[in-house]
């Protein structure tokens, strides 16, 4: 994941897979900041704070360091050897054939953005490499994400023919239902529009975020009959509060629920979400240091699994000399 | 320079220029094993020795470890961590202008190559990180490679700018005058066309090779006149004989010397110019790891400079890390 920074309710669902995960798979998560640099390379001023700001989130939302190593991928130089190494013998054409390169470019232009760079070329190549340098059989991915490990897989095909070894398995992708959470004013979910519930939100801002969401715009009066199909409220109620939404839902339309009560009865169900969550955060934020440590923990043991596939590869390539 | 393998005598002139900035400028020389494989990913087998050949050739020739470093590319792995930062910085429009890019990629196309790859679009920017990297000043470089040279500077001011920082000065290019020698046939000099004249020849290979020079194919026998403009032997008397070089042009016009005193009279000369070169190749061979030793502490001098250079590139672009 790109250190964007905190994470919202509407990242849960994802790092609950990969806590479920956890349990089958020898698993490395990281924390991509190189990536980050192909679309903010001029604006670098808080990315160590959203890498320290991501993986609190993580730790706070139950991942756990002792079973998965936790890196930082600029600190794990070896992912940039095995990008360098992949860059010359990957066709430039499988790179411009990437469907998200020429999206992401016209968006970023309609933003008056020029990320035309060679790195961000180059992307899903990096990513190839940050997948492949630890043999990944498995990479859990959102739809968007799929033609990368597509990439990755080619990328590792032919890196086994051209060198005549077996070095890589070719990635399959674990595709996740992630349900779609809107943001409380109904539109995507977002840090940057305010509309989001942070995973760290206290007990306060999750109540006044729950009162705030947008309801049924025809339900003025508690008496007026209620639509739940276009309520907010009620596309949460579905998702985080299963065994109740069917009788909310039919209150709501005979006018047998207030939106006021309906939203606390919400808030209740988010709050034993997010309480354990923001209980662990304090936890790990009463060590000063111990959030680094488990981040500096994670990249020793990356680096381990690493430097052993970089050895293999230099070797293939005949790049292994008199220091390695 | 790129360990293309042993060397030939037309490369001496760039090595003797080397060792002339030596004296002058605190200089690191690089084997750039990671650039051979932007046209050679495929060819790797015999990587290893021709880094080896071709640093045991620079030795021989006087290069003097003891002053600058000499260092393997693949060995400091900060090159390619810094061609990485580049590539997030850098217009794809800049390496697809470089005149080399589309020259290159047509000749190995006639060949029935195909190079375009996406790291052989990169090869000038990995040139820019070889570079800059050492915060270099200057750089000794034919005239094909000004370019290079030119969007280095580019680089180094797009990053001073951007970061608000002068870790980068911009390199000037030292342009060397290096005689073009042909090869004993009269083509270009070429290890693969068998027309060169190694430096590690032996003194019976130096005779040989000189006996079978190409000369005025209109002088048959000893007695004809002949045109030392067309003559092989000739060329390499001015470069290598420059005192003796008009007399024996005005014998060979008028049949005062005959072609075998004239090979005779070269010979001597170049035996005098690569006896010492034998000498010191068979004091470094002596010690078995001699030259691996030299490179081991060649590549340890240049990461002490590189990792300056990186600490301060990875504070400007907000990636020095927990292990960093």
């Amino acid at each position: 994941m790109r250190p964007t920074g905190r994470l919202h309710i509407g990242h849960l669902s994802v790092i609950e897979n990969w806590i479920r995960l956890q349990e089958d798979y020898d698993c490395v998560f990281g924390i991509v900041d190189w990536h980050a640099l192909t679309t903010s390379f001029d604006e670098v001023e808080a990315l160590q704070q959203r890498i320290r700001e991501i993986a609190l989130d993580w730790l706070s939302a139950g991942l756990d360091p002792e079973k998965s190593p936790i890196m930082v991928q600029s600190q794990v130089k070896e992912h940039a050897e095995l990008h360098l190494l992949f860059s010359m013998m990957t066709p430039l054409s499988w790179l411009e054939r990437v469907p998200t390169y020429k999206d992401q470019l016209q968006q970023f232009g309609a933003k008056g953005k020029d990320i035309s760079m060679y790195g961000f070329l180059g992307y899903p190549l990096l990513m190839a490499a940050d997948i492949l340098i630890y043999r990944a059989t498995h990479v859990p991915v959102g739809l968007d994400q799929v033609p990368h490990i597509e990439l990755a897989r080619e990328v590792a095909r032919r890196f086994n023919h051209l060198y005549q070894t077996e070095i890589f398995p070719e990635p399959k992708d674990i595709l996740s239902e992630v349900p779609m959470l809107p943001g409380i004013d109904n539109r995507k979910m977002s840090k940057s529009y305010g509309n989001d519930i942070p995973l760290s939100a206290s007990a306060e801002e999750i109540k006044e975020k729950v009162r705030l969401m947008v309801t049924d715009p025809g339900r003025v009066r508690k008496t007026d009959l209620g639509n739940p199909d276009v309520c907010v409220v009620h596309v949460y109620h579905k998702i985080y509060n299963n065994g109740e939404v069917a009788d909310i839902g039919d209150q709501c339309r005979k006018a047998g629920i207030g939106c006021v009560a309906c939203k606390q009865r919400l808030a209740a169900k988010l709050e034993a979400i997010l309480g354990p969550i923001r209980e662990r955060r304090a936890t790990l934020l009463d060590k000063p240091n111990r959030v680094d440590e488990i981040l500096a923990d994670g990249c020793l043991q990356a680096r381990a699994k690493t430097a052993e596939t970089m050895e293999l590869v230099r070797e293939a390539m005949g790049v292994r000399g008199v220091m390695d």
